[in-house]
């Protein structure tokens, strides 16, 4: 993760970077060195007549809500507004194989060397190889130059599965909810765990889609986040919300999850009272989501994401709806937007089919 | 970890370190400023009439074969002769509800700013504090000082559950199977990983013998190391066994399991060839060893790690003496390694009992 720019840029044809901003991007030009030679994807989110500036320089499309509400029709309903979940249309309109999503208050991190961590080259060989969520090598990522199996590891299992997700973390302010920003408002994670895992088969985690890379091919519909912010009753859990739902069907399909490196640096946290209005049903909901998804099993007949993301849906209103009538509205969203993916995505189109 | 030597040794009085060897400890001489306050329990492996010799001020007691055979009679049986499982015959003899166990070829580590890691402290604070089994924290242990859980962890799982084990790693020599040593004869584990984690529930992993420490009130009856050496087709998976039974039982009572730190520096590395022939039939066997642990399920009235035991002791004989006749074999091993623990630790002795 200390390499300096490499001359050909890994996967510079074939991934994405998507932005939600509400703002200028100024912070790219930290990034200008690692970003540069690809492809942006900025979702403006807000009021669609405000100008956001892009530093010169950059190769970008960028879509407000008048653009998503041309492009999905009635579908746009399923794009959350005044929130950041609404990056995921940034993930349905890419017509690559891969996507690295960033949050605007990213900057570049720096390791233990003081060298300039590139995010993204990490996230990038993080999904090039293989996961291994079967069982758990106490060495960690085995495939990383330096390390491997170790005594035990069975050798069936050596050869891994394809990685779906890259979750990539964060120093300086750490992620956490309203309550524990209020508990302890100066802590900063200073801590850098120079490691790479695989999330267990069977095992949930909370994503956070801040600095995030996945395989959009591989696990693309199911990287939906959700209805929040403008006129629903609860913000902040778009992530969370993606993460639960892709981690269960990549447990279904024989995917892999990654979290550990690389790490951004996460200049300034929210405000703790503001999100404690957006958190508090989730708070109390999740208590309910995390059993039910980790109860959640999906039948064989389901093969695709797409019919994996459907029966998923149809449990949340059977199982969901009854915590909260907004689990049925966001349950008709999944659908819309699987719809909405698939008129997009006809699937003649997808480049580099497996 | 980079902590000096604590004016009062933590659990000074509840903590035995126990150690297997062949040779003359003068391993001990590093480890002194740390290990000198505990109480020392060696377990001499191999020929009954050599003297080891320990260097002084350090407060032990030893048992060599004859002792094992003395103080347990028919049942000495249960304990391996010419191999270091016979460490866990120190285990049934302490009389303390803490073990660190530790190989005589293991020195003291130094952590990235050169400082000594005081291993044993590491691995109490491990014990000390609650593990999370049911979801992951993506910045690690959640317990540990400058973090915390993370947006998206459920609160009602932050009390956490008691910590059964805390399994070390290890620098330099890394801990690989015969045929890893061979392809890889100069590969040294160099990478210190600022991290301790629990491994998930449902999650099995390679439990390595050289640097563990576990509460054996919770856990020490399901800390058996089987038969391996001596009249015995199979060597160098007497911890993996004993890793794969307790992380079932851990999983079925409710007890975490750690890895992570605390590092020990690994100083050589076994005999590849010899490894290979006491591993290659346990290289086959844990094929069939993983699905069988990966699936085994305890009925709910088993309640201690007795009933645990025995119960998992039946199912290796239904489900795995088809393998191999060594499983029967190992079977009622199990069973009177369970009777020896509890003729030498009756349940009124127990202290600080929960």
């Amino acid at each position: 993760m200390a390499s300096p720019v490499t001359p050909t840029p890994l996967l510079k044809d074939e991934l994405d970077i998507v932005i939600p901003t509400i703002r200028n991007l100024d912070f790219l030009e930290m990034w200008r060195p690692f970003f540069q030679p690809y492809h942006l994807i900025i979702v403006q989110d807000g009021d669609p007549s405000k100008v956001i500036n892009v530093p010169q320089g950059f190769d970008y499309e960028l879509y407000n809500r008048n653009d998503i509400n041309r492009i999905l029709g009635p579908k746009a309903s399923c794009i959350s507004f005044k929130d950041s979940a609404c990056r995921c249309f940034g993930y349905m309109v890419s017509k690559k194989k891969y996507i690295f999503t960033i949050d605007d208050d990213c900057f570049v991190a720096k390791d233990p060397s003081g060298n300039d961590i590139n995010a993204l080259e990490q996230h990038i060989k993080n999904l090039l190889t293989p996961s291994t969520p079967y069982f758990f090598n106490t060495l960690y990522d085995p495939y990383r130059e330096g390390t491997d199996f170790v005594r035990g590891y069975p050798f069936s299992l050596r050869e891994g599965v394809a990685t779906a997700v890259s979750h990539g973390l964060w120093l300086n302010i750490p992620d956490y909810d309203a309550p524990t920003q209020l508990v302890k408002p100066r802590e900063r994670n200073t801590r850098f765990v120079d490691a790479v895992l695989t999330i267990p088969k069977g095992t949930l985690f909370p994503m956070c889609g801040m600095n995030l890379a996945f395989d959009r091919e591989l696990i693309g519909p199911a990287m939906y986040f959700g209805l929040m912010g403008d006129g629903q009753p609860i913000g902040r859990y778009d992530d969370m919300w993606a993460g639960w739902c892709m981690k269960v069907i990549c447990d279904h399909l024989g995917l892999g999850v990654k979290t550990g490196l690389p790490y951004i640096w996460h200049s300034k946290a929210s405000n703790p009272f503001v999100n404690l209005r957006k958190e508090y049903k989730g708070i109390y909901w999740q208590e309910e989501l995390i059993p039910f998804f980790q109860g959640a099993t999906l039948p064989k007949e389901c093969t695709t994401v797409q019919s994996c993301y459907k029966e998923l849906s149809k449990q949340v209103k059977a199982k969901l709806g009854k915590v909260d009538d907004y689990f049925n509205k966001l349950a008709d969203a999944m659908l819309t937007w699987i719809e909405a993916w698939d008129e997009l995505n006809p699937s003649a189109q997808l480049p580099n089919g497996k």
